[in-house]
């Protein structure tokens, strides 16, 4: 039996993925007065007294939304909440085995902006944290933004930042590797959306200067024609020399290529025009933008993809379950770009010196420590 | 430490009362591919293809929604859906302990109809069934109602139908000790809310005739003026001979009590001018419209409280698990007046025939065999 079939089968027999158990005893008539009527009514007036009592009394504390409208599923595109809920369970899985959060599935029927912006806002009372998945860009930018202005709860989008995060600790450790300096560095970034402009941003904000972000028309630049408006803000900080032309005239010459795109866009022509010792991370999953040996024959020095079968698997589950959980601990209101950069430099640093190399640059996924360190270096930085 | 004390000192110490945990593992790589990416996809595209696959691979098959807008949370009012959670946790430990059915809380940050309306129809696809509560009345029965049209899920406002159902079983019970006929039977519900109103709405349907509802002002009739348009059906429907006049004025002559309504309204004098072998069931929590001690001395036969400090508790508890247990396993569509009249049936059942007593007309909630025997009830009449 194959993964798929296995996958299928076991699915059925789960029959979901995740329980709801219960903390409180109710095996007793005591026990039943304290955990509900008529104990259950002091926690109760202490928190509509005092609303920040809500993570004194209640799941608030450690409970995580994992919110999506189906519109963009792995690479399965837009189909919907019925069917995101396999990814979505998944992800509260993860949530709970590598981070301790509590997490929920919120697969919302609708596809409209304004709706998904308001369902989210009216059902945060229940939850310390929102993590958006697997929304489609531009729509993603926009309900992210907007519902960071008005809850005062964290709200991630972890197809954005989760991705952008585990790439920098990628490169950072790359970098170490092949020493070269990051303002010095060429970088193209193949994918302008949610992943593809997260990564560009954050890249920029780690002091990165030349990125070319790529589209399926090619490099992304101010003469570009029909941009939607986060790309034309992409435009305006990516691609300083204003480059124009084709994905492969963007490689040639680069240092880092990083696919967030499609299956096998990059010949190994392309990846051999670029510059010596290069890094390539081909994310496109299951098929990734190069296959590792054909950017290995290109010369390429240090090769990631998002595959569990090949070395350097760059997976965002080093990042977000560390992230909410430093988050809800030391109950941050927002998860701000330095928390970001300081996760990436976490989950770097989680590769000890002497174990770095071109086939190691990420942490094992399973080290608990993982999610301890990036949580520890998120919480520092709570005010 | 008194049992509000020791609540409050619990509550803080579990910080929320339920747990999300993982039935899939994830302590492999293997695991990983099975459980999420890539073998994840599989049910994805099951589900995308046909809706009703769902059931079969997500969740929605034994997942219920606690649903409240906090606007009328036990005896403390419009609380807001912050300081509701702690009884929405509770409910959904109850779900979970007596029915084997997962349960989440979900408490919307608004207390708009139409808002409500959308926000539980949008968050329905993770769910198998929606369980209301503590949304103040009338607009609960609009909310219910049109959820209900527009879900193919089940849909049941426990403030109503759960009480309802509790309020029939041991009333079912208490008629096979006092020999009465349920036609000739005059009964008087004080609290024209939620409950009262289902608990009217269920009798009638059951097979009493004569049934007088009261609000704050007293008997409603076809004569009382500025009734709501949910209280003007009602009137409609009960107090078939007309009757005006207070509560105390209904009361003379009537064979069975229920209180739905506040603390102490009932006196001794008005218990007293009830028919022989009175049933009262003085629900009002903690502090019951009349005291059992006092409703005894008045002569009243058969008396029950919603404390678990007297006897005769009639407790929700032994309805609501077992009623979503019978429809997720059967996958009802709704709730249906015949699963409710059935599930009250079976609740009396319960009570063996040489067991009744006038102390002992309502099974016991620990039993297992009560979620059991409801929702088998529920599930013979599933189509």
């Amino acid at each position: 039996m194959d993964v798929n079939e296995k996958a299928l089968k076991l699915h059925e027999e789960w029959n979901g993925k995740i329980n709801t158990v219960a903390k409180a005893p109710v095996k007793s008539r005591e026990d039943l007065s304290i955990a509900y009527t008529p104990g259950v009514a002091e926690p109760c007036k202490v928190i509509a007294k005092d609303k920040e009592a809500a993570y004194k009394y209640t799941i608030k504390a450690n409970t995580v939304a994992v919110v999506s409208d189906g519109s963009a599923v792995l690479g399965l595109g837009n189909i919907g909440p019925y069917a995101a809920m396999p990814v979505m369970e998944g992800k509260a899985v993860l949530f709970k085995e590598f981070g301790g959060v509590n997490a929920f599935p919120i697969c919302l029927d609708t596809q409209d902006t304004e709706e998904i912006i308001k369902a989210v806002t009216q059902i945060a009372p229940a939850f310390g944290g929102i993590n958006l998945e697997d929304i489609s860009a531009p729509r993603c930018f926009e309900i992210e933004e907007r519902l960071k202005a008005t809850l005062d709860i964290p709200v991630f989008h972890d197809d954005q930042h989760g991705t952008a995060i585990v790439v920098l600790a990628g490169i950072i450790n790359s970098l170490k590797i092949i020493k070269k300096e990051k303002e010095s560095c060429k970088i193209v970034i193949s994918g302008a959306g949610s992943a593809g402009v997260a990564i560009a941003k954050l890249l920029l904000r780690y002091g990165f200067k030349n990125i070319l972000l790529c589209d399926r028309k090619g490099i992304i630049s101010k003469s570009s024609e029909n941009l939607n408006s986060v790309k034309k803000e992409m435009a305006e900080v990516t691609n300083p020399n204003n480059e124009t032309g084709s994905l492969a005239d963007g490689l040639k010459g680069a240092d880092i290529f990083i696919g967030v795109s499609a299956p096998g866009i990059v010949t190994k022509e392309m990846a051999a025009s670029m510059n010596k010792d290069a890094i390539i991370f081909a994310l496109s999953n299951p098929v990734p933008e190069i296959m590792p040996d054909a950017a290995k024959e290109a010369g390429a020095r240090i090769i990631g993809t998002g595959r569990s079968d090949f070395p350097n698997q760059i997976n965002n589950v080093v990042a977000f379950p560390g992230i909410f959980k430093g988050a809800l601990e030391g109950r941050a209101r927002q998860i701000t770009e330095e928390m970001k950069l300081a996760a990436a430099e976490a989950i770097a640093a989680l590769v000890p010196e002497e174990e770095l190399s071109e086939t190691n640059i990420m942490p094992e996924a399973f080290n608990p420590k993982v999610a301890e360190e990036v949580a520890n270096a998120v919480k520092r930085l709570i005010k």
